[in-house]
């Protein structure tokens, strides 16, 4: 059992602590994307993954394949192109203060490819599971066709398919709206993930919920999922994550699972001193297809998704640094802290 | 509309994170003093802003000089003389461990001059409002009498003059009490900005108000509020910060204000992983001086200093690196702290 | 009124700020362990303290000795021999993420000494107090030896003898368990230290009461503080540290002690962002040796013990760097965390 | 006198010490550029200057304007507009590994310019002297469009040229050569500023010195310049600076200049630790500016540009930290390295 | 065409810079030791090389192991066994004052291994050539065992041979010495790497050079080269690096080669300003396997290994980064240091 | 036999590696002091040392107090006082840049303190050497007449005295010079430390001999030695440091010494990159002094003293952190920076 996911990986440039930028001259300089950071998760907890990309030619982008390869995900289908290797800059917010990006994805390899320039066939080889989100379709056209061109021969080849929804409104820019181009996508998918503001803004579908508010309705997040699973008959399953955002550093956070024959509500963690958010939704999908790969119950998969995620808010940088044995202590009950020696 | 703030600014010598002195043989180094953050505010938010003071030359000094211009704050008019750069060290508390400072201010430049050591009418050229502290006064006779010679001048040009009473034990040690001195000096003030501690040590006006509790009775504000403008009739308004500190990362924080014709009582912030609360009133100040010059209503000028020094806690250093947008959003209602993307 | 501690002191090796292992190539490098944290506490409280135990021959060792001397620890008895300096390695964890130690001591010079390799006439020369932990006896056979043998020629030469139980389930490897050692040992202490898990894994003891529940039930532990008493009559009384972890940032924290004559609660206080909770044990037995030594009673002394440990944990590194005044001003009610300047 | 510079600004991210990339998950990270870095040292010395430049609308572009006002540099001519920051990242070599730098700097707001995005009348209000390089017009066509417009309402508004011809291999990528473009430019520029391989490249002027030996034969370099300046008549004067490179670390540094009168040489400096030598060449040009508006004999100014240049190789990151009292000190004799105390 | 190497791989803790032990508390920490770093060099290569060794099951180690992966050394066959991981301190000397390194590898996985613990049939699946050192047998009888175990094995199969002397004078405490031992590996040896020093003490070879002073006589080296030859018949070559140690940071570097058919001095590289020189010789051994699988003759080998490992000297950490590209360029001629950009 | 040394010690505040101050908002902080650094040094050889000064009572102070026990330096006859810390800040030159000092020290408890303030009896009781410097002197009156009043009172008592001139130009500035001063201690010294340059600024002994130039003139070393030995009757012998500047990075060092009977001109050390020379001078005043305590010659003495400095260049930070094995090393010839491992 293989997955690929395929996306752009990005340079991230944080500044330490929760300094605002410049007030010191010193990046932290990792990296990090959706869909990397859903293959590092499932390497880490054993799940053969490989990632695809489209890299430059140079010796950053060198590093940041070394740096994949250290989490044992597979590189040996990344393609180098021309472009650039696309960046986001961080800095980490407090309290009240929340966390900015600023993208400087423009012009990235993986938005200057088009249709053509990767061999799928290749890329399949030995493939069961493919994770694609949302965000390589804000890219460019060319990245936009090249995903529903990735989804299109992986249905046709039987490949499992699940998608993060991932809506950013600061990327599209390229001609298209996210809800002129995901619905087509979606079409191909048999694991949906997102969030309530990603079923709003990528398919148009209205609820009430109210995302500034704190306070959320598990009944209105029934009715939503039911109606994507509506619209999508192809879907087979569609999980949806659930931050309660009480400031930078403290969230709840849990997910439901709607598959069609039940609507699951995982436990909720409240995550009081947060470390870092970033990667948090990626996080939940690596650790849902583990779950789905692994458990034989749905609710299973969901609970170790959600607690593998809560984790992941304890973890600087994108990828998700746990084990399975780590996320199942938890699951067991054990988020104390207690020092373990 | 600009406005010139005086007074000392020093060289702040801070442990990292929140070591103790010297568990690390590392000092993160930066500049700060009560007026100099009220200019880099102003600067921040817009608003023609310039700093006077003296430093001593050599090129620590002439570093200071470089951030202060980084934020686009006028240094044309800051004297170079005899005397040294003040310092304070400052190690960051956790919980129950308060923050600690220790001043190294003797003999400061700014300590060591005398009247006749500024040229007012110079230093006053197109300034529209003036803002002091009473740390000045605190530091010499020399500064004491500068302070009040400069406020006498400004009232005689019609300049709006703007004093935080500030009031700090361990200075205070040349022959001269504060409230021997602060009373002379709040007659010449229009706003006065101030803690409850402050109007009680350097005004004499006791309040039954228990500073080291964490419950606030507004009421008792009222009457501080109104005592203070009733001893003060040259005073138009007095805000009043109001800090409820339940640990060195958790604070409740809000203000009043009275301006004669009502008592205005802010929203309250609860903060709750500090970042660094040093420079925290000098925020206030700075967002109460932009909001009575930007807004129409004492009301919203209130809110954006609370909300500005709300932000302030979560910014590692003295000075509040923040826009007005960023205020507004915080105003707006959004302190969910939801990465921004 | 001199203290000896004896143990070992290894080189604590940590990851910086929240960090994972090898997420940056560098380690904060310090020094700990139970004993020596003891003896630092007290240095630091102006008790005469002595540290003894056995360290090989090299700079690194030596820079260890350094690092006791600036506390004024005295070094003057400790011997230099075969076998290495032992290791810790900690992550320090966040949230639902429990910090993890991963212990690399064996084959220090401490775990391959044996009965004879410390002169106990000279190591207790001038000496009042013995502190010792179940640490050492579950290094190795030797060192299980050696505190036997210390604890029985410091009864006969009527030094008050303290002992922190201290259990560790991943020592205990060299062919004993705890409880065939510890009773042994316990049976020459005046002061015994303990939580719940260390008297029910080191002697025995069972309760009710659920270590990894927050909930506490202080009947319980009189009844465990009881038994103890009961089980060993050479006590003179026995103190339990009761910590309620709720994530790895928040613990309430506060301790128990009955000296046969009263059973003594102590205040408790929550902590809610931990600075670094390794060696929180440490600073209460550092704290009750100091208030026992200073404090007509010992609801003062247990009192002093817990301000003392609550301010350790908001420092970073095993021991704990604060002063009596500064305990002293939380036991007065300063736990607001006000800056101090 | 005001000198201003035109031209693109960098993040510069730089590995920290001699390390390759990503050996530290860290960027040293600053800004610089060879324009922006020729007014830096101008302003450092004393003489008015002004950058122009267009940068992005974020914050990491603000961070940059806040730079350069930090050293008083004059910012209000910088436009915004679309377009990215260009970065460049820079790892530092040693002995006989070389320094290495990846260009990402595709996309730049100032290569996305075209002619009509800047208003020069505006931009030359108050301006006496423009000097650009050879860099700006290797980016993009519109970049180069827009600097042979500058150039030439420059010499229409009687403003001194000057231009550093500054060959850099990997830009010129948007179809012309810079021996297509370079000649160009040069016949409305006053002073010239090249090394010999610039010469050689961007105007198609061979010589026989060979740049890879050490060796350097100063006779060539009198022919060399009398043949730069024959080729262009309307040049007064070129520099041109001599760099023997022995190793990463050591080099050895000195220029001659022929003004149509007399060919000088300049002392030569053994810079044995290099710090950092990017930047090195523009520091020249801002010495040499600096000079021949400050000196009455060209010798002089040349051995000012060579001076402060020697000391830019001492200091880390493109901006030349020095003073005129510092390149005094040196030109004056002491470049022994005694602690000045 | 696949090398194995087989050995010890340490945690290695470095004090930052050039500082003393606990100047700063802090190490470095990367991860080296003389196969692993043979490995990695084949690695940057582009040669398929793989790991052997034991590992204790920890995190740390873990992350040694994705260190390893990173550089896509094959890490498959490595076991994990009771034991610890081993370290090394390390302080990098300046001038006068040489680096020192403090062992602590006792107790290693790799040093408690017996004969049994590998299977040499699984190990030396895929494998053409095998590397190991003289540093294994010094550990421990066991490890001792091993490699010749390895060594008998390997040359049964066929697989070429290849061992660095490399003697270490604070290893060799289990009882045998090097004199003892080594010469029965080299007779199943293919191609030995040595310096002076190691001939003299690993194989009892005496030649009249002194180790201490800089200079170097050729001329011994041939008749050492032949001695070792004479004495070795099995051998196919010796290489022989020629280390002139002038300071701390100051290194003349060179070797020879004698192939029974001529006998080869290289190129010496004066490497005056030293980042590391720790691997040095490492880094050679890579380059010669290297070099003999990749070129026709051995002088091009070995002119290739030593420019190779003159670039190592540039390198912080005991990995040598460097490819194929940048050593043809220091052959090439290219040790001028100009920034390539 | 126990040494005391007097004098001032400062916190020193460093820029990392070679920046500039404030290129990085942080600070190396330290502690270094003529005086102290002697006993440091001292203490380090095993000679025990004591230090004697006055400091503020206050957490920085407290911790400078941490950081001489840490070295085993004496610290039971410091006295607390009124004033402050002196300080002085740092940054490090490299080549044809100097490193630059500015003091701020004004102000300093010992600084402030007068006759009276140091009861002498109690301050020598057990001393055997006395070793005070020039700088005292030079701070203030106060300052000045203690060392004048140790000196005497030393010498009443039979205390071996020795002084180092260590003339600061930039000192001096209470109203007397150091000719006014100066030579009325050394009436008092035994064993006389100096320079060329302290000699003609502090004694107005002139020479011949040119500081800025390389070139040293051995010959007249004597005779300026002669010369002081005859105008001081009392001196019984004078060691003179003798640094031939080249750069900030690379010294020649040396040095000579006449103790009436035979005039004795040390081993030059070529010291290429030099790490840190503040505290050079002190360097080798410890270990003069270490050296005549311990050897049969002032030949031993002297070659002790300049090897024991020679290896402070390659330690950062005031204090001279070698052993006296280290020291051996390079006087039994091995310099040559092999590891040693």
């Amino acid at each position: 059992m293989t997955v690929l996911t395929f996306g752009e990986i990005m340079l991230r440039l944080k500044t330490p602590e929760h300094l605002r930028f410049f007030q010191s001259p010193v990046f932290e300089a990792t990296f990090g994307g959706g869909e990397a950071n859903v293959a590092v998760s499932l390497s880490n907890f054993g799940i053969p993954a490989e990632f695809l990309t489209i890299l430059p030619e140079n010796s950053v982008a060198d590093a940041c394949l070394g740096e994949l390869r250290r989490f044992g995900v597979g590189t040996g289908k990344i393609l180098r192109g021309p472009g650039r290797l696309g960046i986001y800059y961080l800095e980490t917010g407090a309290n009240q203060r929340p966390s900015r990006v600023v993208y400087d994805r423009e012009g990235s390899s993986i938005a200057q490819a088009v249709v053509g320039d990767i061999d799928w066939d290749a890329a399949f080889s030995g493939v069961d599971w493919l994770h694609v989100t949302g965000i390589t379709p804000a890219l460019s056209q060319g990245a936009s066709d090249l995903t529903l061109q990735a989804l299109r021969i992986a249905k046709d080849k039987g490949i499992t398919v699940s998608l993060d929804l991932n809506y950013r409104k600061n990327l599209w820019k390229y001609g298209q709206t996210a809800q002129e181009v995901m619905p087509d996508l979606v079409r191909f998918v048999d694991v949906l993930i997102a969030n309530e503001e990603d079923c709003q803004k990528a398919l148009g579908i209205e609820t009430a919920v109210d995302v500034e508010s704190g306070e959320l309705d598990t009944e209105k997040f029934r009715l939503l999922t039911e109606r994507v699973l509506s619209d999508y008959p192809n879907l087979q399953k569609i999980a949806v994550t659930l931050r309660e955002s009480e400031s930078a550093d403290s969230n709840g956070w849990s997910a439901c699972m709607n598959n069609r024959t039940e609507f699951l509500l995982s436990h909720k963690y409240e995550i009081r001193d947060i470390v870092d958010r970033v990667g948090g939704g990626d996080s939940f999908s690596g650790g849902l297809i583990y779950g789905l790969l692994s458990f034989e119950t749905d609710a299973e998969a969901l609970e170790f998704a959600v607690a593998a995620s809560c984790l992941k808010h304890s973890i600087n940088g994108d990828f998700n640094r746990v084990s399975v044995a780590e996320v199942r202590a938890l699951l067991g009950g054990d988020g104390s802290g207690r020092v373990v020696r």
